[in-house]
């Protein structure tokens, strides 16, 4: 087995976001289930956007969110995922390739609309969105790079991939790739309304091709069909090698096997925008995991820029990350 | 003459900008210069693009900016200029309509890129742009809708259409048809190497076309080709009915021959970004000045304007400008 060349391979849906500021009462009236993400087809996305006030765009993706987070960290990493050939598209390839992520637009290009994600921020500061996934969708067992994956340390992948026939079949191809050579797979559970449509696949995978799970309360929760928090760690502690399951401004609680540890949430003095708090968790933690550190020392970097992110509009890393872990001994 | 059914119609360009936060040392390296707008080709955006950092879209242009800052106001405020029929054109279009700015996406779109304005902002808060025309330098006589240009108290229109010879002819086309309804027009110098390209047409055009000027110091000193602001408004005082200059934190001056009103800058907590003080202003002044409030109110609201804008990263109000003007009684 080579050295790795990559620390992360994340993969998932290439996404722009449309962000907009918005009362609360325009979710009811949207139809929208407050917190959490609907998969909807072009015209409806059309319908939202023209409900909503004016935007700001920015690149995506929860993913490629945690792809940027990593190497914002001075971590190596690369992101899979299919753009369009449009100036979303072109959007969202400059701002992986400036900010360091490995990405091959030409390759991952192809005819149709760059997905599209609306995201509501309500004055609580909590997110709503609203996915078009355009060309995102098409993701499919012959796009994963099998050398890319093979010289990777883990490859990471979004739940929300389950959501499309061909893109499943990418994700377990990718899985499958890793683990032949001998490398790790995370898997973030993304939502808990995709944990719901997919829970029997979820508890297979999570079973034999999971190293790495990141979940909030609500996914975990869902996932084992439980009310409450604990039931879902007794359950989760010996189905998974390393679960890292996140609770906003209560931490995270990372289990491995007996090997329990509690980590706090790092203080935000006003939270903006909780979008990206779990793709940028993820991103630390996987930074650390990959240089070799300890789980609690993964937690505390996870917790960190999740801080970063949430104390302003968009869901990648408006700072040096390596800095900020600098500046905060994490 | 029929009572106006616009307070302001604004024509200008159409452009979506990229923001970015980027050190000072880059504004030299692509040789730019710190503050003003660079007229670019397609070729010379993308390669200052490939340079620039992970960007924030929002829909942007001068006069543009202004018509969303009116309706924010509560004003009726229209909106004339190119777009293209892509994603960029889409964004731009939706932002203006769903503030409560009238514009024809259908009959202002036309085959080719939207324009792009890649915006950098470095540490002190300063813009430094860099402008790709695309579709809206097309902008050309026919493009004006002599009925609204008829109905509107007020045209104002960008100096950046000097830049183009057809959108010129469209400015005096426009500029035309609102004497010859009664109504009034305004200009705004828009940036002083704008102002040092086309000089002898300003100093024209302000002669006998012009009824509101808005500049800021650096543009009314290069227009009368004098190194102090107190020499340039000398000049102006007898050369335009009613001139607003504008001195960043140093507040603004008002005049309109004999009278002149000294207006304090509105105070800021932090100046996150200069991008469309200018632009806010003059939608505040105008919005006063079509609601027939006297000069001091006209620079009060405007300093209200640029006060908020300058607070956030964008060029367009966060916050209805409404809300702000009751709650400062301005």
């Amino acid at each position: 087995m080579s050295e790795p060349t990559l620390d992360v391979l994340t993969i998932g849906n290439a996404l722009v976001d449309v962000l907009s500021h918005e009362q609360d009462a325009i979710i009811d009236r949207l139809d929208l289930i407050k917190g959490t993400m609907a998969m909807v087809d072009g015209a409806r996305s059309d319908a939202v956007y023209a409900a909503l006030g004016p935007g700001i765009e920015v690149s995506g993706g929860s993913a490629a969110n945690t792809a940027t987070g990593i190497a914002s960290f001075g971590g190596s990493a690369g992101f899979v995922g299919r753009i369009g050939k449009d100036q979303f598209g072109q959007v969202f390839a400059h701002d992986l390739a400036t900010i360091g992520v490995t990405f091959d637009p030409d390759g991952s290009s192809t005819s149709g609309p760059t997905g599209k994600c609306l995201v509501i921020v309500t004055p609580d500061a909590q997110r709503t969105m609203c996915t078009s996934l355009g060309v995102a969708g098409d993701l499919a067992p012959e796009h994963i790079p099998s050398d890319v994956v093979a010289s990777a340390r883990v490859t990471y992948l979004e739940g929300f991939l389950w959501d499309q026939p061909t893109a499943k079949e990418a994700f377990r191809t990718a899985a499958r790739g890793a683990h032949d050579a001998g490398r790790q797979v995370a898997l973030s559970l993304s939502d808990p309304f995709c944990v719901d449509r997919h829970r029997g696949d979820f508890l297979e995978l999570i079973e034999g091709q999971i190293d790495v799970l990141f979940a909030n309360e609500d996914e975990i929760c869902s996932l084992y069909e439980v009310d409450d928090f604990d039931a879902a760690l007794q359950r989760v502690r010996h189905h998974c090698s390393i679960a890292a399951l996140t609770r906003s401004e209560r931490g995270a609680v990372i289990v491995a096997g007996d090997e329990v540890h509690v980590v706090d949430a790092h203080p935000v003095d006003t939270v903006i925008d909780t979008t990206g708090a779990g793709d940028q968790y993820a991103a630390g933690f996987l930074h650390a995991l990959t240089a070799g550190r300890d789980l609690a020392a993964c937690g505390r970097r996870g917790a960190l820029a999740a801080s970063e992110v949430i104390g302003h509009l968009g869901a990648r890393p408006e700072v040096s990350l390596a800095d900020l872990a600098v500046a905060h001994g994490a």
